[in-house]
């Protein structure tokens, strides 16, 4: 529970509320159809403006424009940018308790590893000799941090979060359950009676403000280390190939792999389940459409996709055997301009 | 060890078997072609008959059409469904131990947790403050379960899974190792200067005789919950995300991706791998082949796929070209289709 | 650090080396382009060859034909391998420290297990009755071993590695974090009123010198048992479903599906995010690109592939639009043949 004095401020707002609206307790976030009294709510899309005049929301984030839009009873909280005022006050209601800063006694710490203020271990994390955890650090039960890795200032390991010997997490990143960063890569050299494996000498480094999703794996690198700036945000179940570059404020969605050595520019996002051949060179701002399969890489910003969508089955076989029939249909169609041309 | 009759009770059979039959014992369960003595198998598709008449299965589950294909010495055990037949009694050819209901003294259970009769917790375990165990739950090695999270009777987390605070499982429930259930959703406002984290304030809810597989992530919700319905049996490393909603009886085959918002009905299967765009809906009864692009909603039961099935390599590059050459081709076709209509 | 008379005796060279270039001090292993004075480096690729001559190295792996290639000061060192010399010699440069065969205290190992000499069991872990753990193996924090499993010599399981009862891993494998091996295969009988569970009674057995990244699962077999033969290497986010066998030597790459009961022949290479769907047999030799999505298995040793590549958005869609109107193209070519044939 929240007023909307607190709110405001928050959002550093400068409206003109009387002191009985400021006053109103909000109990929850809520979206505009389901919000009721005592939740607040936002419109960040024209396409909801009709939802927007019927919500029984107590107050609404929203722009200017649409404030008028805003039904009796409901109060309008002008902002430029709506949903990034919602992110803002979002954390107001998050259910989770606050983390207190506390050891527990069942970690097992190593007596070289160094621990800064105000850090939470939970119930039997393990963080081995030289590993540096800095201040306000959280680090969740079940945690492994191997020899001589580190975690930035504020940073949030959530529970059994492998963080490999070595390994380096910059401030405020969030890396969430069974997240592995620093496994080795897939490095071997053939010989004649099996594959013999390379050792992985590199690291993976973490910028700030990064965050990594449930169970994704991000190898540590071969010789040179593996790399993810600030501002990346990464979703879950995403491999991330040894001594692959992911450049600043990019976005991965689920379940893309990328494979070893290629390196994704700034401001790009890449779409859910694409896949990525090593060593390609992808430019910053390039947006792929998920389920694409990067091939070559890109030298500009650009929309790029790949795939046949899904389709009704038998429609979906018969184009299969269509394209199947591609060559044929190529040598008929030049057997008739051929043909026609004699005329 | 079991006795023939033991599981035509259990099968609830009324067959007519001599006492000598029904003492018979049973070693172990297998398939028709490798089946000894002391072993029961079972016919469950009819491509499989020739295989039935050579069996050295003692006792096979066979539909009564099927029953005279028994070799002699091999006895019918004649049911409306075998395989059915074949999953009910397979439970008794488990070679895992019986789990003691016994909360090992090594697990971290908070004191505001409840926890009902015949609890099994395993090792490591860590239940938080206000969990709510039911009856005959049976929590594995390592699990994690969060504050204020509840397991309905029966269920069983196995070794090392994480369920975050507030969220719900049903009863009857099976999850699998690694899974992670209630992650925070990949919701980011963005800024001028990077990602602004939403706060997920929503549960991940799921319903009864739910199967969850080895390291699958199930997100919870942004503002209201990501929900599973009861029946629904979801494999290995899929991916649900935020304000997901499956129907129930669907089935989920393993590495499937299923963005925010997006609704699956009831009674569908998904084919391995498939990826569904965010806010789709999708039909009851749609059935989407392994692999399925899916970028729009369903509104009627069917069959869908998407995709070109891998061939030859050279084959692949020519077919790769004539599909980009498509335009052109079109362009011949056009200028063909005026040339002739001159003449 | 170690001397160049080490590394070379490692490779077994016999080079003629003078006693001072001997005694070079390597410190660490580099690539061509940024190693410097005490680094070693190699030349796998011939495209690499004009930053061969540029090296700031203090020695480089090359083979006989480009030893002269080397600069001024950088000593030669003549292999027939140059990579495989370069996976050989990289174990010197690992930063981890070496592991010490110690049980850690907290490791919960029932008195009916049985461990080998020289075993190293990391904090957290538990190993259950009648698991037998072989002369030097390293079990890392938090795994889970269950009853009955066994883990061959001098195989190695990394932090929190699941091996489910009774299933079998051979000698010198090593198993990366969160892998989960042996849980329950996806096998379900359809019954009216939802799904009923199968037993799963197979085991996942493990070849030697087998490598498992991290995140993996490989399900335990239904009735026989999922195998994986001596030699393979599977990367990380591979789902192997129940009952399939993957032959010796295979290289499977990340994020792979093999679905149910299929068979992956020896020496085959499976491009990242591939699916097969499940009873396919794929012969040994066969190459798949990344994302092949295999419906049909495979009679000969060739290459296969499928999918169209990632292009430009708009070309894309064009292209897509083109393929759903080839039915309609093949009527017009149709027509045209038709008519020009009349003439």
């Amino acid at each position: 529970m929240v007023s909307l004095k607190t709110l405001t401020e928050k959002l550093d707002l400068k409206v003109a509320l009387s002191e009985s609206e400021l006053a109103t307790a909000i109990q929850s976030l809520s979206s505009l159809d389901s919000a009721g009294e005592g939740e607040i709510s936002f419109l960040s899309s024209k396409k909801y403006r009709r939802v927007l005049s019927a919500t029984k929301a107590s107050a609404v984030l929203v722009t200017g424009e649409d404030a008028e839009l805003c039904p009796e009873g409901c109060i309008a909280l002008v902002v430029d940018d709506p949903y990034l005022a919602f992110a803002k006050i979002s954390h107001y209601f998050a259910t989770e308790s606050k983390i207190a800063p506390v050891i527990h006694p069942s970690a097992i710490i190593d007596s070289e590893a160094s621990l800064g203020e105000n850090v939470s271990v939970g119930p039997y994390a393990v963080i081995e000799k030289g590993a540096v955890i800095a201040d306000g650090v959280i680090i969740g039960a079940h945690c492994f941090i191997g020899e001589q890795a580190s975690v930035g200032r504020h940073s949030r390991l959530h529970h059994r979060v492998t963080l490999a010997h070595h390994c380096v997490v910059g401030e405020n990143c969030q890396i969430f359950s069974g997240a592995v960063i620093g496994s080795d890569g897939f490095g071997y050299a053939p010989t004649e009676t099996g594959w013999y494996p390379i050792a992985q000498i590199g690291r993976t480094v973490i910028g700030d403000r990064v965050e990594i999703g449930a169970n994704t794996t991000i190898d540590r690198g071969a010789i040179d280390d593996t790399v993810i700036e600030s501002d990346v945000i990464i979703d879950n179940q995403i491999m991330i190939g040894h001594n692959v570059k992911v450049g600043s404020k990019t976005v991965v969605v689920a379940q893309v792999g990328i494979a070893g050595s290629t390196e994704i520019g700034k401001n790009c996002t890449i779409g859910g389940q694409s896949g990525f051949a090593g060593h390609l060179k992808i430019a910053d701002g390039s947006f792929f459409a998920g389920q694409s399969m990067v091939t070559k890489g890109t030298t500009q910003a650009g929309y790029y996709a790949s795939g046949i969508p899904a389709q009704d089955g038998n429609e979906w076989r018969k184009m299969v055997a269509r394209i199947r029939q591609l060559e044929k249909m190529n040598e008929r169609l030049k057997a008739l301009e051929e043909r026609t041309k004699e005329d």
